[in-house]
């Protein structure tokens, strides 16, 4: 792949990263890369806009380059993998699992690219729909995962899941967690689910808190729909949050559908990328 | 104790505990007790009822006899422990932590407390006070947990504890589990808490899905005082819940504070009452 | 498939299976079925017996059924799994995740195979080699899983794991396991593994009682080579077993090497068989 | 108390702490006082040796110095607290959670304590006897854990677990760890157990890898007699472990009782000594 346009995405309304966001364009200008920035990076940073009104994202830049932490780049994700636009991920000092690349490291990082010494690593992501009745009242994409977690209430909810139609169990909980191996070092790791090397296809679903004990954490295929149904929420309403954000809220008629979407993000990794090596610092097993 | 007047609480707003409510009157009018109902039980429950206008509960009745589940007694237990009154739980047909006569036990229940033939097991609480600088603006009474949790939001909380004055952590999760002995066996499970024997003068502190998974439970002396300060909220407020019931949003500003409440709930034990048993029963630990 | 000839293997050394056994026998043979006898099933059980001296068991007999609970099938597995021999496991009353048929559902269930209505679901094994230097002094096949840990000492013991030559980490445990989705139920699940739906092509590798509390299970390719070195051992050996039977002594100069297995265990599954039943069932999920 | 004469004790056979020993010995020599060694402090370092065989050890010693790690904490610990010697603990490099003193921070630690700025800390040590029908075959201190656990095989074991008497469950496991608030931070909390605040009368109970996942951690009144029996061992023998070292075998006729020991270690400490700092650099809470 030949790379002239290259997307630049920094966290939305933070100027922090505007000095991260200058060093990686000089470094892209210097390789006589046409730099666009993306337009929920922070107004603040001057420089040409990536504008979708014309053409699509695919056709305007060939890979996104996503400044900051995790969190950033689940933002980016969504529409970048719709676009099959190949990203990498450059952090402000702390490791993250998808912006491994430190910034001092980005301009030799960036010359190893342009050689074509890479590969793509394609991460699956969760398409989940909200259906009330036969309408469909809300759907959204996720790279780490869907939860869905009681709302503002100090109680239990309690729902039935289904996997391929086929009926699970209807634990009484916090919630659940459904995660891609992406997800299963974020939200996941922390209600007991485990660590799910990237690129398997598979899908974890981890209850939080669950009443039943023996209520644990499941691998599932990620062919595998799994619809959760029959809500039964204390006072108030659940909530559906994709990565993080709250994206719907149900009041217990609706049933809620997780799938694989139908696009992956395609992550950009060195050769010599190890992801033990991310877990190793990231988790503190070096000691 | 000689008992002559009992008060008998059912849940509130439920009928479907009057028939239960009826057999436990009838046994007691039949050993002379004069009955009088807590003023939250059903209104649909005819009988002559608790008034606290003219006197105080402790003088109204000997004892308390709560009939449903864990939850009814969590209910009543805050006004019953304030005065002292002794307590007693009968379930109608699934045995509670606190509900542990069954109603068809009732009758030869009964007569070994007229017989004398029981003791007091005197339950820890928690008095719960949130604090505005130095104003209070919250305070309430809790058998089971204080539980500060994120509300309606995807993300993780932040806040600090201290522990009598001491930093202990400054955890990011979804909130914090302060339990009694009692609520060992509760919300605290869930969430990895051990259980503890009920007598114990010491409070367990939980995190609720930890980021960092070292932050795991930590038993306390009952007299610590547990202070939660600095609180970060993603997007919206947290809350305090006291017995699973929210009574306070917190906004980051405040202060919770945690510590044991002057006054204990006395249950009425049966002396042949044996909590491993108990223990056994709930979770399962036959088969 | 035309079944004609069975193989019936029941606990090895065990008299108390000699009535199932019998009962199986009888309803085969009422579907002119000839029946032989494993060599481990106990001697006292007269019948015609299994004679791999002249012919290999794939020839003798075209499934297998498996009498007793999960061990028995663990122990029947390895040689059924190597000639490709289709297995069904019948239980004596207490539901096994292997051997799903109760005795008193046989006859019913063997009338659905005789008419073709199952499917095959065939289970990945483990290969564990075990080598010092280059010599190879130990290899052997598990269903379940493949464990390495203390022996007998009190301590803990340290060692190197790699996946596909990687190094992951170096933990100080009582051990590891390495398990199948098969095993994913078994003694993986009690030392904090995720549940693992039968079919998927990963393998679960979880620590037990790790001193670093982020060494949490690890959800692997199938087709990863899992290795293990520069064993610590704190006064004595270390051990190898494979589906709970103790294969190897270590020392800790020995490099053990889990894969796949050659070949799968083809499991006869009724058309009806759902996976969730019997979670829910043997963990209690229903209440 | 004033302190005349301190016995030093360094890891047993390991002459790696004699640049460590003498570094303190030269300290407190400069504070005119004497010093005695361990006697199972390394042969190789020179000094007058403590010798019991006349006068006993408390008498012979106003305070001991432990220079080392946990582990050389936890062999001294025994005698001392039989002796009522107040102990401080050095380490060398690591912090410890009992040896909290850095050895570049000795100096001015030990004059702390000469002038009396400290306090102590008992901490409640167990007391394990093993019957034999009437008979005690066994009788052994210890401050961290009694474990009892699988030998030399893959197999679970099983007990029945009674504590003053009633019966609490009969798990199939690994083996159970029973922890004193000390070593609620060692091997319990691998096993999924608590931290527990130091100086509280309470044990842990804790199950290692129990096949009922509801088998949790129990906190007990450091007053509870744990009492064993009826052990189940596959095909070997089941061990006792006092502290990580393996100190009975068990065959399967014994009762093991598990009690508080008589004695506590009275450990010197700073008065500024904070133990949520120790956990959270122990632990890494800080990041």
């Amino acid at each position: 792949m030949k790379i002239n346009q290259v997307g630049l995405f920094g966290k939305f309304n933070d100027n922090s990263v505007a000095d991260a966001v200058t060093e990686v364009r000089s470094v892209l200008e210097q390789n006589q890369i046409r730099v666009l920035l993306g337009s929920t990076t922070s107004m603040d940073i001057p420089g040409e806009r990536i504008d979708t009104q014309s053409r699509p994202l695919s056709e305007l830049i060939d890979i996104a380059i996503v400044v900051g932490g995790d969190g950033t780049m689940l933002n980016a994700a969504r529409n970048l993998a719709e676009h099959d636009v190949p990203t990498v991920g450059v952090n402000l000092g702390r490791l993250g699992f998808l912006t491994d690349i430190a910034l001092q490291d980005f301009a030799s990082g960036m010359d190893s690219i342009l050689l074509g010494s890479y590969h793509l690593e394609p991460r699956t992501m969760l398409q989940t729909t909200v259906m009330l009745g036969e309408e469909q009242v809300f759907s959204g994409i996720s790279l780490n995962d869907t939860v869905v977690s009681k709302g503002n209430t100090g109680r239990l909810i309690e729902f039935e899941i289904r996997a391929d139609g086929q009926f699970v169990s209807h634990p009484r909980s916090d919630g659940i967690i459904v995660a891609t191996p992406t997800g299963s070092t974020a939200y996941s790791l922390s209600a007991g689910g485990p660590i799910i090397y990237p690129n398997l296809p598979v899908l974890s679903m981890a209850p939080i808190c669950p009443h039943t004990l023996s209520n644990r954490p499941i691998i599932l295929g990620e062919e595998t729909e799994i619809e959760l149904s029959k809500l039964k929420v204390a006072e108030t309403h659940a909530n559906v949050a994709l990565d993080g954000l709250i994206s719907f809220q149900l009041d217990g008629s609706e049933t809620v559908l997780i799938r694989k979407a139908a696009k992956k993000l395609l992550m950009i990794r060195m050769n010599h990328h190890n992801h033990f090596e991310t877990l190793q610092s990231k988790l503190g097993w070096n000691g």
